[in-house]
């Protein structure tokens, strides 16, 4: 938020001159950023940009619920979770998530950001010590900082770095946060050191398995799941529903104790509106796909590796993708936006991040796989990637 | 987040047992919450305790949009706003919130919660004021702590205190945060007073009108409208679209360059997954009925007014309802659960606020009036709360 660090406006001017100012830096930065609302239909457009991991926001099953749900629920819950906001439709699909994960309980949130924010602030508090990856989503960051416990940063993925920090905390209590899979890379967290690390010191350690749910693991139960750690009574994990699921919203995921304390302590999720039933009912048939066709998550790993191998092949810097997730490294924002641009006007959309997104401040283009691409696609989508990047 | 506060578990003992320490004092304060979902179809039911203010969250309009969006757009957004997450509908949506509350723009977030925190931390930062009213909601509290501003804490609805506060400050810029219509009570804040006020001290007046959009003033424009302050160059709003847009979401509605800036730096919109297209349908239809049918708004105003009076016919304390929401004061939190206990029994559902939702510790019933009730709806709810607060 350095952004929005003071600088004092001239006396007497207007209040909000400095945004202006503001505007003027990010211009000059190459950071300005533009909404472009996409119609329904795009004929010929290949996205890569969303985060439909499994294909499932259109899938016409997934639809189907959707429209059922808005039928039979309304198209609001009406209410936070305690007073009207709890429907069948949202216990259901709290069991059935657990139920994937080999999880006690789930809890479900309107958002992940919300799940985020709600786990980690009734978890840590003033006098606790929260440990957070130097790269973990802006959510765990914001959600860290309103704890009020003291929070240490650990370089990225350092294991030792992290037990180092816990064995010499004074704190009685100990939380560490970590992203399953991160967002701008899609690189895997080292789960199962962490968690080895987490419970020689006496700690809790939550995982945000937003990238992770349905992509990751066996039938995508996640990456937790796969460093044979479910059900461990020392780990919580939030998941989003808006990416493999195709809907909105996010979930708290762990032991029962930890579900019944978040119920009665969680202010984002005591004091917001009940995610919509219709956003329910999307993700809890996305859910039971899965659950029909595991194969799904296996499939659309395998696709991103084909896009990261065959971006290195063009000679283009590219992750390793431990998910849906390939990330080609440009360096300047301007660049990467060109890029983008480029490929966009070609019909392949790409995510393009810049800083802040981006945290070593090298900007990327972010092509996220999907279970139903075919060979075509990602034959498409390389040669698109090939034209859009030359010269810059 | 008093309960968070460490409290050092015995040593070697499991990192998460003091949730049971913390459950045994909930327990013992009657404050332990549970989830209680409610089935599709409650025949007989007399729902008071949700926020769907003009009911229509099942208007059959409200359903078939919903329905319409689910098959054109799919379940989710697939991405976050600055990615693939928005579409036509979200501009549509804010280009008539922005006209309805006649003011220059809006920016749709998935949540109110979070657009509280995205407005109030891309306003204020580090080095600057906040100024909030001692019982503004959750959301904003939190935004407050988060923006890293000095956060100054005002009376209720005192203007004096407010005044007092920006004219010692030694900041630069102060922003100052408040409901509309204060959530549990339904009290109406003196926007007319406050934001001449901020306008003499030269700060910036931000407003929740999550109560207010649908229920206050003319046409249901809120209460910055009703006070003659639409489109004002100092004042920003906070709608929800999940109470009586009978959807889910929220929006920042304010001056252009508000809206701009906040697509640059507000966390909870680049990082989190747009609104899913139908939410914003079924509040895009919602709006447009209320565009249509203005008296909507004094329908439920006065529907509000009938219940508070009637209460307090019979004998109770109730308050004077500025918007949707006749409050009951009870007093401990196991006689307003009893109250409430005994009223549900009956067949009429209402809110129950226990502490930390009632700041000042008197706990309440909540009845949330609806635009569509009948007589017969109102007498049937006063007969019932008769009965459920005999004795207590």
């Amino acid at each position: 938020m350095s952004e929005n660090r003071p600088q004092p406006a001239p006396s007497g001017g207007h209040p909000l001159d400095w945004l202006e100012i503001r505007e003027k830096e990010r211009v000059a930065a190459g950071l300005r950023r533009r909404l472009r609302p996409r119609p329904a239909d795009e004929p010929g457009v290949l996205d890569l940009a969303g985060n439909d991991y499994l294909g499932l926001a259109r899938h016409p099953r997934v639809l189907a619920a959707a429209a059922d749900a808005v039928r039979v629920w309304g198209a609001g819950s009406t209410g936070s979770r305690l007073v009207t906001g709890s429907t069948d439709l949202h216990a259901e699909l709290e069991a059935e998530l657990a139920a994937h994960l080999e999880s006690e309980a789930a809890l479900v949130f309107s958002s992940g950001y919300l799940a985020n924010i709600g786990a980690i602030t009734s978890l840590a508090g003033r006098g606790d010590l929260v440990v957070s990856d130097a790269i973990n989503h802006a959510s765990i960051v914001d959600a860290c900082r309103l704890s009020r416990a003291r929070v240490a940063i650990t370089p990225h993925c350092d294991v030792a770095a992290l037990a180092e920090v816990l064995a010499q905390r004074t704190e009685e209590r100990a939380l560490v946060v970590v992203d399953a899979v991160f967002s701008v890379d899609g690189d895997l967290a080292p789960l199962a050191e962490i968690a080895a690390v987490v419970r020689r010191y006496n700690a809790v350690l939550l995982v945000d398995e937003a990238h992770g749910l349905g992509v990751v693991g066996e039938a995508g139960r996640g990456a937790v799941h796969a460093a044979g750690l479910a059900g461990a009574d020392h780990v919580v994990q939030t998941v989003t529903l808006s990416k493999a699921m195709g809907s909105q919203g996010g979930a708290v995921v762990g032991p029962q104790r930890v579900v019944d304390h978040l119920v009665d302590t969680a202010r984002p999720f005591i004091f917001d509106t009940g995610l919509a039933p219709v956003c329910a009912a999307a993700a809890l048939e996305s859910l039971r796909m899965l659950r029909e066709e595991p194969a799904l998550a296996g499939a659309v790993r395998a696709r991103a590796r084909q896009i990261a191998d065959g971006a290195r092949g063009l000679g283009l810097r590219a992750t390793v993708p431990a998910g849906a997730v390939a990330s080609v490294l440009i360096g300047a924002p301007d660049a990467a936006f060109e890029a983008a641009r480029r490929s966009a006007e070609a019909g392949v959309r790409v995510g393009c991040f810049r800083p802040p997104s981006v945290p070593d401040g090298i900007s990327r283009l972010r092509l996220a796989a999907r279970a139903d691409l075919t060979d075509a696609d990602v034959a498409r989508a390389l040669d698109v990637l090939a034209e859009a990047t030359k010269g810059l």
